[in-house]
């Protein structure tokens, strides 16, 4: 048996496709994000400016996170030691989830190590506890949805993306007594564009379906509170379950789920992503709340994000790029080419310090190939112009298309 | 549709059977391993020693790893900021990836959040590598293993536990051009027990398979410069993946696997648990990095861990409580019945501030709930005095059977 040659087919599949990742090392430096510096593979270095990041907020940055943490880690030490059953609960792990329920105004929120887990770990226990579950879920959910939803083979029905009029159909051919979860995003982050949150769940009351959102690239960032787009739009209570990330606005790590105090206590007691790993340390738990405590009240943060955004889709307009506008802070310029999507990214990381990684295949479809840009407010004019100026000049040289595909 | 009453019947069936999960809220001190603080639900606090915490060696109050935590702080601010392709793969990482590839002799290693998804992520991938993949897997395998293994529906054949000859019949079965991957664990958490690696490494040496060990309650604890078991008996390099924790003996939190370049550069492609999830924080992988750089030196720590562990079992043996002793540093005694052991951990708890969870279905199989207790050098002789003599005084007082369930 030669095992060798098979991982040769897989990795050189990638190479064929122009898919295959490189990963870009870069080290941002505290007090100076955007700024940050490139390690190249020769062990030499230079600055860059982070454009692809999901520290939307700079929030990885904030004194008050960072001194939380500190203060954590001399009380605490480094890791919490067990998992949530067996000594991993802490002080740090309750206020955390204290201060999400709060946020969401749910019962409860359950913290898990990653938003990707509690969207795997979370979907693929509701079949356990509600027999015969049907799972309607977009389809342009995150891989860790989607992950979940297949993990035990049960039952799901996928429904064009944002299309209500599908999902009202396949609602409608399901009998009344089928147990019913229908499974979205708020924002949908390869295109920045927003679900009709207030339409599907009127539709989820008319056919007694629960509702699951992920709110990972909205929490921090809309809402007064920074609850997500639910909050903005007050529908908050209308969802049944609530998934969000302390890993990119929030600017730490883990996710979580915030729900009815019932739902969280079955979800605890019998899924599996839950209960048998390791709780997030303490020094995360502590940054995390410090950082969701904060953007409670620091609207002007999130001002300053969407001003940000919408500077920069505005020049990016006026040069004629083929960016996809959706009203969010995402801001997707689409190349559709992965070889040639690559190409535009080392360019810009070897040329201009610019750093914004090829978006390919499995992350977007094939031919929407992408440079993804996230700006926020610490990228400020002097970052914008350099960018605008680059592209610009990389369209020109490359002559590329502007605006064909614009959305 | 009522979904309330099927969460009800969910939660009382926990109930019922008596493991309904309480988590106890724990502080450890830094400094003080294994003294700690409980939380009790009413607000009030106790002084407690933990007795079932998975810091095995109290990595996570060592000083060159807390100040290796600070500095990374200090230097790059809390969070990854993005997944390992999107701007999260910083020095820190790839630091600790060769760290970790260094210790296991390997060409490779992957980081991932944790030991679940890195054994999730990677034994649901490789069915996708190696078309028609059959994967052996030991029936005490951990949770996260028969996670990963079930996820993809892939094939599988479950041998009894530990059972040579159980899993030679399997692989006799298997057409000789079947591509075949015998999943196993070094040290099986609940009872202590060690895998028979040579002989599994032999069998599939002649059927042709490939090797994946859990080396995740070892790592740091066996072997000369601390990479488990398989070190210790010089088998590393018959592994063709080694799966290993940060959270339990280095003391900090997230999970690997050690390979060849090949099969590394493979999963990190293909898995989505790898791809698409954010990155540990910096903070997260120097702390790592500091610890397993210690332990691949301090052996004094090692030796002072598994003559604790032996201490302790002495101790217990001598008061003829059932324990189970197969001779590593896990020391588990059976009470066989979840509501009594509930009751034995929460008297411990109140009565004598010694913190034990009680471990229930489906930890361990229905009658062997226990009580798993975690020796380490910070439990000194005054721990384990108090330890033992309210262990021999509840026996006593709750008539328990002495030794007749010892293995």
């Amino acid at each position: 048996m030669n095992y060798g040659i098979h991982l040769d087919t897989a990795i050189g599949r990638l190479h064929d496709e122009g898919r295959y990742r490189t990963f870009i090392d870069i080290e941002r430096r505290k007090g100076h994000f955007p700024h940050a510096t490139w390690r190249r593979p020769d062990g030499t270095s230079r600055p860059v400016t982070v454009w692809c990041g999901n520290d939307y907020l700079g929030m990885g940055q904030h004194p008050d996170v960072l001194s939380a943490m500190h203060e954590a880690l001399d009380a605490t030490g480094a890791g919490s030691g067990g998992t949530r059953n067996i000594s991993g609960t802490t002080v740090y792990h309750k206020e955390l989830e204290a201060e999400l329920a709060d946020l969401h105004a749910k019962d409860a929120a359950l913290l898990f190590t990653s938003a990707y887990i509690a969207n795997d770990a979370t979907l693929s226990t509701l079949p356990k506890l509600f027999p015969g579950l049907v799972i309607l879920s977009d389809e342009l959910n995150h891989a860790s949805m989607i992950e979940g939803i297949r993990r035990n083979g049960g039952a799901k029905r996928i429904f064009r993306h944002n299309d209500l009029d599908h999902l009202r159909s396949l609602l409608e051919e399901l009998p009344e007594e089928t147990p019913k979860l229908i499974a979205f995003e708020s924002i949908y982050s390869m295109d920045g564009d927003f679900a009709p949150i207030e339409a599907i769940c009127d539709l989820a009351d008319e056919f007694g379906a629960l509702t699951y959102i992920d709110e990972v690239h909205a929490v921090g960032m809309y809402g007064p509170r920074g609850a997500g787009v639910a909050e903005r739009d007050g529908l908050m209570q209308r969802i049944d379950i609530i998934n969000g990330t302390l890993a990119k606005a929030y600017g730490v790590m883990g996710g979580y789920i915030a729900t009815s105090a019932k739902m969280a206590d079955a979800i605890r007691s019998y899924a599996p992503g839950f209960i048998f790993t390791t709780s997030l340390p303490p020094v995360v738990a502590a940054g995390a709340t410090a950082s969701v405590r904060h953007l409670k009240t620091d609207q002007a943060l999130r001002d300053l994000h969407q001003q940000q955004a919408a500077i920069l889709k505005l020049r990016l307009k006026g040069l004629g790029l083929p960016l996809i506008d959706h009203g969010s802070h995402i801001v997707p310029v689409i190349v559709g080419d992965p070889v040639h999507t690559k190409m535009l990214s080392d360019m810009l990381l070897t040329d201009n310090g610019i750093y914004v990684q090829p978006i390919n295949f499995p992350t977007v479809p094939r031919g929407t190939e992408r440079l993804r840009f996230t700006p926020s407010p610490v990228h400020g004019p002097l970052e914008i112009e350099a960018l605008v100026k680059a592209l610009d000049a990389l369209w020109s040289h490359c002559a590329l298309n502007r605006a064909e595909l614009a959305g």
